[in-house]
């Protein structure tokens, strides 16, 4: 269903040529309306893709009525050549669907630095358009792939004839702010520009933002937020809010379970903190230690690593009071040895971490993945 | 040579079974003077083992008789009876050499969260004292070892007959601020306390404090120079510190060539940074990205990923003017595609990346490792 899951959107997925084993790898996402709202969310990576600072400029506009999207390239430092590219991508979906330029927002992924194949591109973009469908949503998820191994896509229903649905793809260079993903979610509920804005905001902001795979930060990621209005129904700010952050939610952890060469799953919990902020800032210095990622690889409850990840950061708390709990045995209590280890059950795939920092009533979920030689090989050959 | 190529000073290494394998496991440093001056640094992470603890007031007092420093456990989060147990040390070093408590320092480096065997240790105490010799220098330096495959040391010669000594031991956890390590330098130079704390700090900021190998830090970090005054000469402020830099700079370059699993050294050098500090920063993003590391172990120019890590940063640049090269090879030019990236070589151990951020005068050079298989197996097997 993805993005066609709500009323007022087609969608299409084909393979135009850009990836040279012949898989799907451009997608269309179109809003056929009334309402042509949207609002996206992008890296904070200063280091932004040409797509990036286009759909960045189209978003002020507050209106979006196509989004395309390839894979088989991030077309990210690739100069003001780079740029044009981008541009004649929009510029030629604009023609195909007698749209706008301005209202097209533009995504790509895949390797940085490498210039995209643009005769294979622009070709491939009214093979797209002719293939639009109401039902094109899941072969639109398909095309967006790079290394992830399934699709992605999600949908929450309103209690009232609307839904919030949504296709995601990331498996590596995840890491908050935001991770290496393409999202593009679509609703027929009848919400304006701010509204949009603000649900999706604090939806990533608790999602997307906590899910940290390998701390490697993108060029390209960007979370596009699209209101067809076609349902006709607006509404309440609340139950969107909180219907936007469920399949945010929803596509945030299938983002994990696919993280590239990952073998378990760590949900890091930091509870007792004194501030939101701390709990967030404890629960990312955790999740990127790579000590503790091989110990969970091993499935080894090596305590003594999260504490050492703990006391690099600036976050309230003494440390003879820490305690910490893997798989809900408390192997640590007051920053020294609590219950015995080999009480720890570390066979299944999620892991579970908590961290008591004792200063406060504030807590944080951030999700990581274990290190592994196949994050290794699959990342030492990625561009080779 | 060790820290017996000083005069004034003794030292031993031996088995006392803190290790189950047999290994050499205590190493004593006795200053036997005239002169007991001393300076420390120690890591800045806020989770501190208790021989950090007590050494650090140890060297508030800025004498040190003795160092006694074991392997085979870092008596870190042990809570209390941890800190008793590192108390008893120093006690029962200060009993046997008819010193004071308060002027040992102790050393302890192995896994986290496990109480040291006491009944073996402090007999321990008694043999390496027996063994001491001013030829013991090799012997304290391998008794240090953990993962290490080799043992570490370096000496530098000053000019009028004086000389500059020491030992390290670190392998993994290897992090600025500092790496986890344990360092001993002495000097036979007649120098003061305050004259041995302004070269010590001075060198670890650009040596230690710049090798990075897996952005984890220790709570065990731990570097002392000790002055015996032994030779009876006193040397000029800037020739002693450039003598205590260049033991520790030595003995920072064989941690990183023997990193756990490596099989790259990575030289990052930051040019045309506005201020050092951003240099640093750069460097250090850069040094700890695991995509890049995977890149290079895989012998792959990746420099998107180096563009990418620069992104995050929060120093001086315009993301259009960055360069970087790697092994010499100018592969991004003005944050775009630059000299083709088949010209780089990097069938060698040494790889070097140059990042020119284009706004300024400064530089700094970080020193890191590869991310490989072998790591991960070597850290999700350690405690098992």
């Amino acid at each position: 269903m993805s993005v066609t899951a709500a009323k007022g959107f087609t969608a299409a997925g084909i393979a135009a040529g850009i990836k040279d084993n012949g898989n799907p790898d451009l997608a269309l996402v179109v809003n056929t309306g009334p309402r042509l709202a949207a609002a996206g969310v992008f890296t904070s990576n200063r280091v932004k893709a040409a797509p990036v600072l286009w759909s960045e400029q189209v978003l002020r506009g507050g209106q979006v009525s196509a989004v395309v999207l390839n894979s088989g390239g991030a077309n990210a430092c690739t100069g003001p050549l780079g740029f044009q590219d981008t541009h004649a991508t929009a510029e030629k979906t604009a023609e195909v669907l007698g749209h706008s330029a301005g209202e097209v927002a533009v995504c790509s992924t895949g390797l940085i630095g490498v210039r995209l194949p643009m005769d294979r591109l622009l070709p491939g973009i009214g093979k797209a358009a002719e293939a639009l469908s109401p039902h094109g949503g899941d072969r639109a998820a398909i095309a967006i792939k790079t290394t992830d191994t399934v699709h992605k896509t999600a949908v929450a229903e309103g209690s009232s004839g609307w839904v919030v649905g949504g296709m995601a793809k990331g498996a590596g260079m995840l890491a908050p702010g935001l991770a290496t993903m393409l999202v593009v979610l679509t609703t027929d509920a009848d919400v304006d520009t701010p509204g949009l804005d603000a649900a999706l905001r604090e939806a990533t902001r608790t999602t997307f933002d906590r899910i940290d795979s390998d701390g490697c930060m993108s060029t390209n990621d960007t979370v596009l937020l699209l209101a067809s209005g076609a349902s006709g129904v607006a509404p309440e700010a609340k139950e969107f809010a909180e219907a936007v952050r469920a399949v945010c939610d929803d596509l945030a952890q299938q983002l994990i379970r696919d993280a590239e060469g990952a073998s378990k799953d760590i949900r890091i919990e930091v509870v007792n903190a004194a501030g939101e902020d701390d709990a967030v800032e404890v629960g990312r210095s955790i999740a990127r230690n790579n000590l503790l990622k091989c110990a969970v690889h091993g499935e080894d409850p090596n305590w003594g690593r999260v504490l050492s990840a703990i006391g690099t950061t600036s976050a309230a708390f003494e440390p003879d009071r820490l305690n910490v709990a893997i798989n809900g045995v408390w192997v640590c209590r007051d920053g020294s040895v609590g219950e015995d280890r080999e009480l720890v059950d570390m066979r299944y795939r999620e892991v579970r971490i908590t961290a008591d920092l004792a200063a406060g009533e504030k807590s944080a979920v951030i999700w990581t993945n274990d290190l592994t030689a196949d994050y290794v090989h699959e990342n030492s050959a990625y561009s080779s």
